[in-house]
């Protein structure tokens, strides 16, 4: 179970100290927190009792949605964003994964130098807190309404226009990017940039019934996981393979039997 | 409605010969025939009663799926190819669109070999028809089982392997490629090489329901289609615009008023 994460979402049936005490108790050795994991919670417990149960804490999931049509709609997401900041503080989360935003009809081109303004203007507070940002690029079906970055190339672009502060990194999704011709190469200049912050993998099934809660577990589908991952591991990363899974008829599944067959399908590809 | 040419599987619950006579009737310009379309009928007598009827024919959907796991796969595909370009040519359709095809787990990297290879197989065949192929880049959620080529360029990138044939183009599907900010670099480029054959049109819904069959009429999403067309447009290209929708919503629609809404959506963009 080296370097196994799992996303509370992951198991989303599962309230979030059910989350904590069965990854545990499974030898999963990191766990990413999803926001509405925390609500009605205090991030800092939450947080110590994920460490206590010897679980490292990868990431916070998620903050992004930057782009707007209005300058209030821009502002409420910086204010959501610092809130997001602050809660991976308190949690004792290092990184925040960024799903970047879009909106239907506004130009990509717009939305993306909407990102990077937001980005921008966010990162002296996460810079203060302590909390790495990490732009996931997200599958160009997602480009609509969730991301105008949709290739890890522009997630990189946006990093260029920043400056390249050590503060902002990419979330690669095996799930968003597999198709991607230039993805190895991608991921290399991830590596050479140390911009290389999270890793995720879940599989993409043929059909795919829905456009977002039907993700395969790793093994169910046509993505080269292990190719990847060894691109991944060549540039030097040696952080967790985070299991990032949407899937209606997962969710429907025994939970704890869901558990077991993805520690099995990590160690299929990793052991 | 100049240059309005429509796809008869937009209209799929109408039989060839309503297409044709309510296209027509319509004062639509063209018609691009669906291969099922013409399943139990003479493409010679199709093709001329389209023409009888006023109507261009722009071209025959669909060629391609060239990849395959075997041998006997793959020759099954060109087999194929060289009937559909038999078709084509007795339908009098100057064009086949190529959906080029995948095979789920295999490297899309061997599946664009193999449909380069394809392509150049039954290229002669066509070219002694006088039939033009045009491949169809497929957005990136068809890379499973529909298509490793989901962009523009690596289009470019198989015309470029085969030498530049001039009977090899590209269709541009606003679909498949709005996302792409490589598009109008490569649309220009397509229109620099004489590689732009078609260009199809409707809209990105959100939410997206069905990830084959929920497209949108033009100005019910998101996609800037007059801003590509002008650039498509830019290029010298006077063809056909091509509505192609798949669309259980718009399929259960009384298919005169569909006809009328696709019309008149039509004249909003390209008034």
């Amino acid at each position: 179970m080296k370097r196994l994460c799992i996303h509370t979402i992951t198991t989303k049936p599962w309230s979030t100290e059910e989350c904590i005490r069965n990854y545990s108790a499974a030898g999963v050795e990191g766990i990413t927190f999803w926001r509405y994991s925390l609500e009605g919670r205090d991030p800092a417990s939450v947080g110590r009792m994920a460490r206590e149960a010897g679980l490292e804490i990868t990431s916070l999931c998620r903050g992004g949605f930057f782009p707007g049509r209005t300058v209030e709609n821009r502002q409420a997401a910086l204010d959501d964003n610092r809130r997001c900041i602050d809660e991976a503080a308190a949690l004792g989360a290092p990184l925040i994964v960024l799903v970047c935003g879009a909106v239907p009809g506004q130009s990509l081109t717009e939305s993306r130098k909407q990102i990077a303004d937001g980005i921008g203007a966010v990162l002296p507070h996460a810079d203060a807190a302590g909390v790495k940002l990490a732009i996931e690029p997200l599958h160009p079906m997602y480009a609509d309404d969730r991301s105008a970055v949709n290739t890890m190339r522009q997630a990189h672009e946006i990093c260029d226009v920043l400056g390249s502060p050590a503060g902002v990194g990419i979330a690669v999704d095996v799930y968003h990017v597999w198709w991607d011709p230039e993805l190895k190469t991608m991921i290399d200049l991830a590596g050479q940039t140390g911009r290389l912050h999270a890793f995720h993998i879940c599989d993409w099934r043929t059909p795919t019934s829905d456009l977002l809660n039907d993700r395969g577990l790793m093994g169910e589908g046509c993505i080269n996981i292990a190719e990847i991952s060894r691109w991944v591991d060549e540039t030097g990363f040696t952080g967790m393979r985070e299991v990032e899974i949407f899937s209606n008829r997962l969710w429907a599944m025994d939970q704890s039997e869901y558990l077991d067959k993805i520690t099995a399908a990590y160690g299929e590809i990793y052991s």
